[in-house]
């Protein structure tokens, strides 16, 4: 999957990947009514209205991409229709064929992993057949728990040919209240992605392994040394966009090839009709305000390459 | 909601919680065939086997327990019909009057975090209507992404007056690679476990905080420091019995008013009739061996707890 994930970078010639992670606020108001005509102000309503608003993103945007990266946390609050509305949204995006980064930050000890592991990037033995189920392609996963936590993941990799983002840097104000303390004389997210770069041996691809790292773009020093500290993985980068992070930023987290790193941008892109600079599209259009903003990030990044090259 | 767990604690003298962590293989082939007669060989048919397996133990358990933990992960594999027999298994607990802790173990940022503790602790709104998703009671969270992480969880529980189990220091053998690192001396799980103390006053009970913390059984002498350094925080404890933990090994996790922590086991006693000191149940009867597993382990700490008073 890491060599599909480099091919569509390769010819879309954008490293970046959107984050479908609605928020009801963000839905158009048709939408939303649309749907609670249909469903009433339910669960089901609301479920079908983040689909509907992703359907329409999707539709406007994935010629353009690599790769989207739904956040399960928008979809699992609610409940079980919102699950369901992101399973739908991971296998449209595979009718796109898109990649697809399942953000779900998962990460539990042993047998726990190994199930989680199933769920999201396996496969499940149920009596004599075999279920994908949520079935993406990446997921990210938490690594406080240690080897035993992360193994189950590469494990199910492995068969699957999947790949997942490690944890190590994340791009929130306070992500260095622990990943920054120092171990001897090191913050700990320099151990981290050492042992990134470790378990990502097992696991090659041609040139990149399949086990890969977040790292925010609101810390672009520190992931000039992690790109370094980490040689072979891709580098998933959140924080682009409404969290701040910029395109020049983010030169040193690229390989001199222009590969090695995938920008994310969620609200940038999916609300971008919200902003001054899209308002023109107007609600009615808001997708293709996601299409221009899409277009946006994809110039910002290639001209901080290009200048830095 | 602490004031219940600790309420049920003193009723039922069991600081206790049963971890409803199914398994297909440890559903009795009876279940399962039943399921697959209904339902096919189907994630249908996966659902509704572990959730009659869980309804058995829960009616063999409850009026001897304060609480259960289902672990979602075993749910989750299941994809979304597993999410449903997740849900369906909190809301019997409830019915039973049980305090339910969803190992959930989430984390993330901001308002990622809002949306997971929304989705497990609070109420969604959808138009004029508000929904109460998986409604938990407690759920378990993941600090590697520090305070702006977590506080989206004390912000719903504030509201919904639940609580957290922050994970410390959890029970798996390479629990030690991150969190036993040294950082200005001390080991990493005890700033987490500072945190956890100084995140717990913002939200206590009468005597604890609604701000507990996980801290694995296999680590008796870690969860002895942890105890003095977080006296108002509840201590989920996993790890007892399949894992190695013995009530001698957990005295230094209570206070000496026998509370302060709570024991978590799953295989032990949802698959005790597998264990050959249960075998005599058969796997028709497996509910009350798992129900005898349960006094054996009220028990067993009830005298490590009389032994060391």
């Amino acid at each position: 999957m890491i060599e599909k994930l480099i091919r569509k970078i390769r010819e879309t010639k954008a490293p970046i990947v959107v984050g479908l992670d609605p928020m009801l606020s963000y839905v158009p108001e048709y939408i939303t009514k649309a749907a609670y005509e249909q469903y009433g102000e339910t669960l089901e309503g609301a479920a079908e209205a983040i689909w509907q608003f992703n359907k329409a993103i999707v539709d406007a945007t994935y010629d353009l991409i690599p790769a989207v990266k739904p956040q399960i946390a928008m979809y699992e609050q609610f409940g079980v229709e919102g699950v369901r509305a992101y399973q739908k949204t991971v296998e449209y995006c595979h009718e796109k064929d898109l990649v697809v980064i399942g953000d779900v930050k998962r990460g539990d000890i042993g047998s726990t992993s190994a199930a989680y592991a199933t769920g999201h990037l396996g496969k499940v033995q149920v009596g004599s057949k075999c279920y994908s189920c949520f079935d993406e392609d990446f997921a990210t996963v938490n690594p406080y728990l240690g080897s035993d936590g992360v193994q189950p993941f590469i494990d199910v990799c492995k068969e699957e040919k999947k790949g997942i983002f490690v944890l190590v840097k994340t791009s929130n104000p306070s992500s260095g209240e622990f990943q920054d303390r120092l171990i001897d004389g090191r913050p700990l997210y320099e151990h981290v992605g050492e042992k990134v770069a470790q378990w990502g041996e097992q696991l090659m691809g041609e040139n990149y392994s399949y086990i890969g790292a977040v790292v925010g773009a609101t810390y672009p020093e520190e992931g000039k040394v992690l790109r370094r500290l980490m040689p072979k993985s891709f580098i998933l980068v959140p924080g682009y966009g409404a969290q701040g992070g910029k395109g020049a930023d983010l030169v040193h987290y690229f390989d001199e090839d222009g590969l090695g790193a995938i920008v994310n941008s969620s609200r940038g892109i999916i609300a971008a009709y919200r902003q001054e600079a899209y308002a023109k599209y107007g609600e009615e259009h808001f997708a293709e305000a996601s299409r221009a903003a899409v277009e946006a990030m994809i110039a910002d990044i290639d001209g901080a390459l290009q200048a830095a090259n």
